[in-house]
């Protein structure tokens, strides 16, 4: 038995989150719902999945399902909570919350009117090991106070023309709502403190027709939290390394940082070119074990009865703080942010 | 349904295979077998075990097993695995296979006599994704024809207490049968070579109660292998930072180093002490992941029908190693290995 | 014989670069002036200065003086500049050239009428092996073109009360002007741009004397450069664990940084802590061969009668700059800044 | 006025030499001397060197000469330091003493029968900051008490081709004698034990043309001291990554290790490779700063009337050491020193 989970998105992510279900002993990914009948049926395949279906609304009717896991395109997340959230069932969505401020809001009502149901926002982040080393770090006051925070996410080069086809087809938000977002969830999470002013810069370069797209290729922000913290934020589509994400944060006894080089392993290589140490090349390989699991988590929610320690909140206040940079990149002003 | 493995011994490392099996979507940790009835309480309550048994044969004799994975004191693993071939069961042993060589060459005898079912040795370490990342460097020519290879293996100082409590109970069978025996496997399987002629040096220092038990704080052993690759080998019960498994790789074209630092996580602190890289603790802390890896290939074997990598003969020719070791030790003379 | 050098000032870097002048096989530290007895005392001992002096005026007008370095107070500098180019003497001054724009531009002029004598600015990471290494390699097009730059400075909370001594008596003209000048002056060097428009915000939480004095523990800078280029900047008085002066260069190609970990030199210690990478304490320690190779170009300059890479308008930019920042914490604003 | 110093042999070394004299403030690079006469003029015009010779005997005959630095072939070093310990010069010899234990020890006597002069053995690692640092640690007890101690001499791949023109030339006594003599003596230097029995090995891969030559690609050694310490030597003629010489000092309460990565400078590369840390490539390169203060040792030992920490009685332990190792290898045996 255990709990039966329908995933809406069978695209990188909800093909991950199908994986992971499959290994968590109290659960089944029972149905899937996508618009391809290639990945309905390798999902029957490959991780068991008993019944598909091209229609969302059809598959949270059926009543053996316990939970539905999110990964749809962006601009149809909050719609789809909010129809899961009505049928009673415990919701699974991967970020962002939702494009549109007002859209949040609404579905923030919609799922604080059904406190017993389980909403998880796939801040994955948050249950990385070496994040969380981290963030037990700070909270015992090993580094003192935080007067800065310093986020960087890049993705790979080696990325990049995947994520052209990506950005052509749907809108990402931007470079601070697509990948940014992350980065603003952390520097909430670690200092448990709002933004309220941001001024963000950007550059493109090697590539030309990130401009037609309102992408960038790098992209920096500057934030200044309610208690004067400072953070700085890098973001960009064109690492050569690999996939490079990391945070530092100084504080008034010392200093952090997560992930300074990206390493893929253990092993480092001694050659021609130095000595070396091999990097990691995507998200899925660098948060493998954090997909899992706040999948792991989410599940123990349902069975537990108890909520998150992310909300839906968290996902409202980060796309608030990416929408202000956004438009601190079209203005080259500071961006006063009120909630 | 899925597999049904039985569990003999319920120590660190069967509470470990326990687990693992737990979240192996096909196998099942369906019967175990401990003296201590608290153990076999807690692996109900944890791992949904079914039945629980104190005698091994008894165990064995349920037509509901498919396989078994022996965890119980090296001591008795022959006896174990040649009760379980000969019921019929794919076995899963702990390392080392045995404590004396012409037990393992039964044991092997038993194992080769019955080549449909399953045989899988411990050596986890071959499961690692660092080992496994370098073993493909080394097998691809990245570093081209090997010379020297160097394999570290310390247990943290912070383990010693209970390491002195294991010792003083049941013979270790000396630093190099009980850890060096993974270096010793590693040496064969990177360089698919055997190891001809060894000398061995010891020095205790810190604990004087090791003399009386025959340990070492700290050994070492330098080998030649049949083609004139050289072997260094050191081994410990006292690092004071934590547990090192090291492992370095000279070849012609380059130089590659497995875990040259044990780092914990991602995590870097900057702090009065300078700029620390945490570091693990403990061989389940570091090999939490091959030990869950090893298992699902085991499992694997058994569903796919074909035999693992690792085979009973390495386990043969590691403890061979070792007892030439430990030899060399006691004479101070290098020592000629035949086989 | 050689080049005879008089030294004006005798602190800290009086002291530094009279050191290194005896070790250069051409030149003698020929005079000194300071206030203080003791020091002119320790100067003739300890580096076999010949005359000292109690009046710069009169030092400057010994006739055998070939040069003068100024090591006097910031507020000084440029009326010591003027007055040694009128006399005909070469000029080698500590950064800043001074505190008040118009002083700079005046002494400027004072330094281009006269194009026979060398003047050389005290910006000494430009000479720094590991800085040049990374010059090299950014101008070799080894990380394509740059699209972000970050420079920290950060000096050791060990040093912190030398510091507020130091800035009770005498202004040090705010954070970005003391320390982040000379990372005003990499972003400069490295990009070949000038600086646009910088918000700066600042955090004091350890030390609240600092707010009186108009000091910082820490701050941070975020510049657009006039070809887009992204800048980033921390400076700070309270670094747990050293001395730290990190860049950072994101280019289309691959990405640097120079002292990512302020090594202190090639040891690591494997100890309780973890595994540990000593660190730098103070400028002295880590800019010990630069300040030496610096003196060395400025000797070599007079002797090839050819002006140095660093010049006036260098300094004169880099206090322009700092200036903004310092008054962009003072109103919270974006500045621009026009030269 | 200084102290005059000639020097005979203008390879790399004597030039390094040279050169270093020439920036000591009372020191002199008065005379050299050659059998080249493109090398006399050379230190003429770089160095300023007074007065050439051809004749070795004649140059130290000149009565304004003060000391000698000895950089000729292996092979002549216990004359060229009797000669000039004769004629009552300070003597400063690049290692090893010599090549023949009966030499050495006759040299030796001619030595202490002139306790008023100088004498300098060019074991220059113990004058690196580096090694200074650790050797400082292990003495204060930082690390406890040391149970084993691992050394590295490894030549860079780049410099094959002129160490195989050189070693066909003239004989380089062996890998242990060349290059290992240093790690010997950082072995004594360290634990301030004697070795007593020696196992050494080797492997040539290739290049045949070695054995031929009765040189090693890599060799290793495992050695006893009269304590029981344990040392490992690995040395070798081709690391691809460069120039790796390191040292590893494990010990009760911690562990040290000295160039873990032979790290070029501070800088460190995010590129398609992964994250590197360029490398250093040749002695000269990697000890530049220890063969200056190795000569202002000496120029000072000079002024100040004492003798330096490393003795004539360090150059022959080593030369009796990687003799030991030499005929280990050729025995394939362990062999017993006896001193």
């Amino acid at each position: 038995m255990g709990i039966n989970v329908g995933i809406i998105g069978l695209g990188r992510m909800g093909q991950i989150h199908a994986k992971n279900i499959v290994n968590i002993p109290d659960a089944n990914p029972y149905a899937a719902c996508s618009t391809t009948d290639a990945s309905l049926e390798m999902v029957k395949r490959e991780f068991g999945v008993k019944e598909t279906y091209k229609d969302y609304e059809e598959m949270i009717s059926n009543p053996k399902l316990d939970a539905v896991v999110i990964a749809s395109p962006s601009g149809m997340h909050t719609e789809h909570i909010q129809l899961a959230m009505e049928k009673g069932l415990h919701v699974f969505c991967e970020k962002p919350i939702g494009l549109n401020i007002d859209d949040i809001k609404r579905t923030i009502e919609v799922i604080e009117s059904r406190p017993n149901q389980i909403f998880h926002l796939g801040f994955m982040r948050r249950f990385d090991e070496s994040y969380q080393y981290a963030k037990k770090l700070v909270d015992e006051g090993a580094i003192g106070e935080l007067t800065l925070i310093r986020c960087y996410g890049m993705d790979a080069s080696s990325g990049f023309d995947s994520f052209l086809r990506f950005a052509k087809k749907s809108k990402s938000g931007g470079l601070f709502a697509d990948l940014g977002v992350h980065d603003i969830d952390l520097v909430r999470w670690f200092t448990g403190k709002e933004i309220k002013r941001v001024w963000a810069l950007g550059k493109n370069t090697t590539y030309p027709e990130l401009n037609e797209l309102g992408e960038l290729e790098t992209g920096a922000a500057m934030m200044q939290l309610e208690d004067k913290t400072i953070a700085l934020l890098v973001a960009g589509r064109n690492a050569a390394h690999g996939y490079h994400v990391e945070a530092e944060l100084i504080g008034t006894k010392g200093m952090l940082r997560v992930a300074q080089e990206p390493e893929k392993n253990l092993v480092t290589i001694f050659n021609e070119h130095g000595v070396v140490r091999p990097t990691q090349q995507s998200f899925p390989e660098r948060f493998q074990d954090a997909f899992r699991r706040e999948m792991v988590e989410f599940i123990s929610c349902i069975k537990e009865g108890r909520q998150p320690d992310v909300t839906a909140f968290d996902g409202l206040q980060g796309t608030i703080v990416a929408e202000a940079c956004q438009k601190s990149i079209e203005t080259n002003e500071i961006i006063d942010i009120s909630y």
